[in-house]
């Protein structure tokens, strides 16, 4: 197992920084933070040491006799590498990136099952073949992220509900640490996803934003106050068991007219097959259907688009991010374009005052970019003190 | 204005812990927060020379050979005074507070006008009054909080926008500080209220938690990891403004069927009088009548408890507070019997999962609590780095 870097909260900070935010100089690290000089440079030193950090040449003209000029900090990406895997109930997508979640290869592995002992069998391979592609992943790589959709216990290692994957009370970091040697993280997919926009994607530099996915289910990742929100319970981000149709569908929660019971694609190919009494329907058809007008699926595309509009306002009227990164599975994406406009709508005509500010931003995330996020986690763990 | 004493995160870490989860021992601060027993005993160094903590006896026994007794930490409650006023729109209520925000005094004043002038005319009164009561409140208090409905920008001192009182953009931190001589900080009410019970309050140790106020207006304050969530755009905790009846009224933020439109003072009573046939009906003779048994009154509280309920299971399911206090102005807390069976039932129909084991705690809070609210911002303002 890795030793731990990070053993102090300026040591997290500073290093947090250069890598988030770099190349930067100390004494930018030191006003950005309000560290004092040699507390930076003291938390620097042994990053330097052991590889993780570089100082650049000096670059930047001082005033005269402003003293020697000062050496940004830089990532030295290639330090060590990071697998990330996502789970999903037909295949693996595995990546291997550098320090700054940067993938350098990535391969896709098909499930037979999702029993748990043949995921992890397939992991294990998968893994193999991702080291074996490069020398320098065998010898610099050391941790292993997975991510995961449901309820996941990240300080225990457990898989405590994956309603997809079928699986209850899986202690899947034992498993795969057992398979595999390396140092695994587990963590939910959307919050994996919301950590890699967070260090290394469009959530850089705000203090607080969301992440909303839009596909099978819908869900979100938040981050307040420069934390990503996990819950006291273990629930956050579920905007898609917000109640917005008082006398709409029954949620498989419990819970009625819930966002993801009307616009979630299973709820929303069965609206759309009744609407256009086409019982053959699929989500591949239901969009084509609506891309060539017909104006019955249309409307229950825009049904759904208005559920989640309301929806991202109440989570904007509660927590006033920055702003909103929009995204989903391949096929929320394909028919994002059916939604957009019912969104934006419903979003303005609902969000309170100011809150009317945020900006949405669609931006489609690969199932790499998934796997990526499982990296990215295991990379901020590592690091975080 | 007062030299600010806490000029590090750690003095800021230690003092804190004293003064809200006090008396505690050095050995005990630095285990809690990570920090160096040296770390802690300079950080408290100048808070004991200034007479803002004082070291116990050593009452703690401790193993035979361990060195000498750790001598907790207290804090000195009357080393500093506070004055804490909540504006509305027909009275001022002042309290003045010691530096563990405890009550020493309160006192009202009716406000004939909300006019601007008229209001610190009033408020400047208000504040003489108060620290003529005794000699040392004038010796030892320099701080004025106050707290106001609406949109407040702390950091600015501005009241943006405030519908009760009919203000924009009025700078009352300045206009308060030139009239008083004080230093003037000023906060949303609802947020104030959330300080309150963060520092000293049923917030005290969560890590998260939300404070739901239900009255003329529906309203929330939430911490999220330790800290009060102040939104991007200046708009947060707007728990009113969720949208849970789809056919329901329009609400005058521009929405539809927002909580607020449902269960606020106003919508309640002109419900409650269509319902009656009762077009005279007040909100207490509405009261009245539910608790008399009036059935088509009754069910009008019941959809209000219903929407609430949903809003607070919206809320639990997106950041998933660890309990959620629940309180209101006096109106609100006298028909609070209500709606609290409908409340409960409808929070656990839509929580999501483990979000249903948060707490939902009733605490009736005074408005000299709103005021001590406005006391606590200021001693939170006063103690952060
Ligand atoms: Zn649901
Ligand atoms: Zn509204």
């Amino acid at each position: 197992m890795l030793p731990r870097l990070t053993t102090t909260p300026a040591a997290t900070t500073v290093f947090t920084m250069v890598l988030t935010q770099g190349p930067v100089s100390r004494v930018e690290i030191a006003k950005r933070t309000g560290l004092s000089s040699a507390a930076v440079t003291k938390a620097a030193r042994p990053f330097i040491e052991k590889g993780y950090l570089q100082e650049l040449e000096a670059t930047e003209r001082t005033a005269p006799g402003a003293g020697r000029p000062a050496s940004p900090l830089a990532i030295m990406p290639d330090r060590e590498f990071f697998i990330g895997v996502k789970i999903t109930d037909d295949e693996l997508i595995g990546v291997v990136t550098d320090l700054r979640a940067q993938p350098l290869l990535s391969l896709h592995r098909p499930l037979a099952t999702t029993d748990v002992d043949g995921v992890v069998a397939e992991l294990t391979a998968l893994v193999a073949e991702l080291l074996a592609a490069d020398p320098a992943y065998t010898e610099r790589c050391h941790s292993l992220g997975l991510a995961v959709s449901g309820d996941v216990d990240k300080a225990h290692g457990l898989v405590r509900y994956s309603p997809f994957l079928g699986w209850r009370q899986v202690p899947l970091a034992k498993l795969a640490t057992a398979a595999t040697g390396l140092t695994v993280t587990i963590e939910n997919d959307v919050k994996s996803l919301t950590v890699a926009e967070q260090w290394f994607g469009e959530g850089v530099g705000a203090s607080s934003f969301a992440l909303v996915t839009v596909g099978v289910g819908i869900g979100c990742g938040l981050v307040v106050n420069g934390h990503v929100v996990a819950g006291s319970h273990g629930v956050a981000g579920e905007i898609g068991h917000i109640p917005v149709e008082s006398e709409g569908p029954e949620c498989h929660c419990g819970g009625r007219g819930c966002v993801e019971a009307i616009a979630g694609t299973g709820p929303l190919v069965s609206a759309a097959r009744a609407a256009a009494g086409a019982p053959e329907m699929t989500i591949d058809t239901a969009i084509d259907a609506a891309h060539e007008g017909d104006p019955a699926v249309r409307e229950v595309f825009a049904r759904a688009g208005h559920a989640i509009g309301l929806a991202m306002a109440a989570m904007a009227n509660l927590i006033g991010p920055e702003r909103i990164i929009v995204t989903g599975d391949m096929r929320g994406l394909a028919a994002y374009d059916l939604f957009e406009e019912q969104i934006n709508q419903s979003f303005a005509a609902q969000a309170f005052g100011a809150a009317a500010d945020c900006r949405l931003l669609l931006r489609p995330r690969s199932f790499e970019q998934w796997a990526r996020g499982a990296a990215a986690v295991a990379i901020q763990t590592l690091f975080t003190f």
